[in-house]
């Protein structure tokens, strides 16, 4: 099951839990969609930027840090109460961009498609971190710009998972998996890109154009299985 | 093979042309993704409407007729020279929407999921012409406003087909069939609505929601499948 709250425990989660208890009670064994380690949670990034420290303090001020104002289901990831406006080459404006928090070492900008032609700009569809050769672009805040000269993308979307869940799925980082969103617009993405870590929590990322397409809500019915299956 | 173009003979069109003369030629059997009658013709609609003559005096002036600008792949349709501003529930507004042609006997306004979003409503996924109990707007044009007490839709993915298309997919009216659509985002999308009629060209019509998630474009390759296939 899909949620797209991120600041209390996910309704996918809730489930996951409540059909543990109920069918261990009830001395049933788990339906096979029942038995994840984990409840898969899928949620819809809305276009978004990563920020280094450097690109803070040109972008707020000397010495800024970023405020959480909403924790995110990945440990320690929030986003942030600042947000920059965005200049495309074209001097076309994307007021209000977040930013996501905590900092890193390289400055990442995440559109969907429908953003990019808004700016009148072509982006490459690439994994997070892989950023060369792709096109850059401006950013203001109140204290004056910072300038990109590259790391504007379409994030692929992905799947973060731990060891235990990629066992679990038979896949391993890097890996591509699939998805079935059901509904009214049932939609399989069929190039979900696996990222295994220890400190991730099972939960697939989609952008404003995926989400729109297939009409995620937060109680859509999804499946994450192998490519082929 | 997909095509975005609309104006000429779609790539998809000459593509599956010149595989029947090339396999003819070498006397070799047709693979079976060349078997069909016709060309698999993709395009994606962006938002637009259709009106009635009433709508179409009402917003341009008595008498007027709409000009076509540039016509579409299904025989007879075209886009209007003519466009109208869409006012939404709370006063937000789509200017510039285009109208498409020729007049019909009801007023549809076909939106992506985006577009509702920005207007700040919910819209119904609903086949054209179903438009019992839909949303409303506002139309303005140069002439003077045209309220719209329903007709706001995203219009469900669908496909045109002749009857022999349809019996070639083994398919019916209103059936239920996939296309998957290749490339880098790779996506199947499983709620594609079958309309037959001997007039319709072998068309599918996504909206730009679900263009910019599989990211088609003119080259794509796109498979139309009976849904369980």
């Amino acid at each position: 099951m899909a949620s797209s709250g991120t600041t209390s425990i996910p309704r996918a989660v809730v489930e996951h839990m409540v059909r543990e208890q109920v069918y261990g009670k009830l001395g049933v064994p788990l339906p096979p969609s029942a038995k994840a380690p984990n409840a898969l949670v899928v949620n819809v990034s809305a276009r978004h930027c990563h920020l280094t420290p450097q690109a803070v303090e040109a972008l707020f001020g000397p010495g800024h840090e970023l405020t959480p104002m909403k924790w995110l289901y990945q440990e320690g990831a929030y986003a942030a109460k600042e947000t920059v406006t965005l200049i495309g080459p074209r001097s076309r404006v994307i007021s209000n961009l977040r930013i996501l928090g905590p900092c890193r070492d390289l400055n990442q900008v995440e559109l969907a498609f429908t953003d990019a032609i808004a700016l009148g700009f072509k982006i490459p569809v690439r994994m997070s971190g892989d950023i060369e050769g792709t096109p850059g672009c401006m950013l203001m805040g109140p204290n004056g710009y910072f300038q990109m000269d590259q790391g504007v993308i379409r994030a692929m979307p992905h799947v973060h998972m731990t060891p235990e869940d990629a066992s679990y799925y038979g896949v391993e980082h890097k890996d591509i998996m699939k998805m079935r969103v059901h509904g009214p617009l049932a939609t399989t993405f069929e190039n979900i890109i696996v990222r295994v870590d220890p400190t991730f929590k099972l939960e697939v990322h989609i952008d404003t154009d995926e989400g729109n397409a297939c009409g995620l809500g937060a109680g859509t019915f999804c499946e994450l299985g192998k490519l082929g299956i």
